[in-house]
């Protein structure tokens, strides 16, 4: 039996990857959406929440890919209505107000999850799995891409609580809290901000980690070129590089196919992620998942490491951005 | 049988408040102090909790009042060396490094406690149990101090992850997250920043309160004369003024009278909190309480609100700040 699903916010993330992934699900269907601007065609399209599940009752399930700041009060509309809700990344644009939305799923009995598509990325689990015994000595992350050619026109990003680089270097810091078999935390970071804007345009991390590794990561939006989302991993036992995103892997040199799979299937509860689509379809995977256990899974730890950064972060001005 | 503790970071706020206090407290004997700087008349001092350690192995606790950016691998040394915790606000430069310490503590067995000594200022217990069945429809924060009469020579407050402003701050949102019966999020905050700075002189806050009340604050470093911390509360059933940080109450603008007491006793575990001394008294005893019942007392949500007001927060320079 299918989940009737509706996607609010329908721009270049919803199109790009939410739709195709509902298309491919054997888990939902998409009714309708909500959005101020664009439409799915050959799907109903509301502009708010409140008319389209007064059209369509029978949608249970609530994605939710608007920008972050006005995300809270959609999501909590939607928990209001007794529908389950999924969070495009990040899931708020303050951690208090991700806690209370998980407060109020609890309460109200329905699932909510925080999604992070860069953990559902081909080779993250293997690169978790071969972590896991391993003595760290250093992990450097280099995310660097072209903010003109990923995000035209979304000013949103530039405001306050649009968080800059960090949309896309969140998405590393989900990767480096999925793999790691320790928690670590922020110890500097410098925020590269441009005189124009409110956010950083790049950044520059450094992490505390209880063995002494070296743990950093380099955030740039202002990369031209060749575009790297590359992780680059030192133990004493070998080296480890995941790369496009988590997409590739290679240890000590040699890239691994990009069917292996390095991690007991048994521990992901019985299902071999690896090969099945891609990260949205395992998102909407998970999400069946936790809907079929009545369960919540609202890991903020990535968000807790970008709220840390703003927090600690030194702050350097830098040439005006201009799209 | 008291508990034989170590103070760590002998500052301002040790000497004004937690000395006194452990002298005065019944559960407590102030065996040592490590600091690289101060030190206590009469208690064997240390450059080094490592020499502390060594020198007093019969210490089972340790208070930490140093600055907050070097406070986790103080916090982490005492764990790692069978010590409970108490630590002073903010509990960490990060919120991810308390959450770590947190854990740390459960894993070993030890009490940790992130104390916030405006939660008990002489007033804010009445407030609590005054607002518990009212309707809220506005609170309105006004926390102006001159920073240079109450942080002379304190440059840490300046620099990355000193907070500014918020160090006095988080006093409020401390209180605000005690006393309010539901939770609030950060909608906006605009934050002032002196051009030689690192962190904000002042910050206006906006709140989002789950029934619409107008919840916001305004802190600001640059008062010169009347200094104020009070809260200003109004509901469908009355207002509330809590005023000199928490110490003095009035409800329809009639003062409450110091010894009164609108909580239930009860409900605190038997004990009437308000007349017994100051707010670090009640610190050290709320401390020796989990002590006794192998308890922890880690709430982060003051420390949230700050680290989500940095993060969406629009920056405004202002004029450099000369001591």
């Amino acid at each position: 039996m299918t989940t009737k699903i509706a996607l609010v916010g329908v721009g270049k993330i919803a199109r790009d990857q939410h739709v195709p992934a509902l298309s491919a699900s054997p888990d939902f269907e998409l009714v309708a959406t909500a959005s101020l601007e664009g439409a799915v065609e050959g799907v109903p399209g509301f502009q708010s929440l409140d008319a389209l599940f007064a059209a369509h009752p029978e949608v249970t399930a609530v994605s939710i890919c608007i920008p972050p700041v006005p995300r809270f009060e959609v999501a909590a509309q939607a928990l209001r209505s007794g529908r389950h809700v999924m969070l495009e990344k990040p899931p708020g644009a303050s951690v208090s107000e991700c806690r209370e939305l998980e407060a109020m799923a609890k309460q109200a009995d329905l699932s909510i999850y925080a999604t992070w598509h860069s953990r559902e990325a081909a080779q993250v689990a293997n690169a978790r799995a071969w972590l896991r015994n391993k003595r760290l000595t250093s992990l450097t992350i280099t995310w660097k891409e072209d903010v003109r050619r990923w995000h035209p026109g979304q000013t949103w990003i530039w405001k306050s609580g649009g968080l800059g680089v960090f949309d896309p270097g969140i998405n590393a810091l989900s990767i480096l809290t999925e793999i790691l078999p320790v928690p670590v935390h922020m110890r500097a970071a410098t925020l590269f901000v441009p005189e124009n804007c409110d956010t950083p345009i790049a950044a520059d991390l450094t992490f505390a980690h209880p063995d002494g590794a070296a743990v950093s990561a380099d955030f740039d939006f202002r990369q031209e070129g060749e575009q790297t989302w590359s992780m680059d991993i030192r133990t004493t036992e070998g080296d480890l590089v995941l790369s496009d995103g988590g997409a590739r892997l290679a240890i000590d040199g040699e890239t691994l196919a990009s069917d292996a799979v390095l991690h007991e299937t048994a521990d992901e509860g019985g299902e071999d992620k690896a090969p099945l689509g891609g990260e949205y379809h395992r998102l909407y995977a998970n999400f069946a998942r936790l809907l079929a256990s009545g369960e919540t899974d609202m890991d903020l730890s990535p968000l807790l490491h970008v709220a840390d950064a703003f927090m600690l972060g030194r702050r350097v001005s830098v040439e005006p951005f201009i799209e």
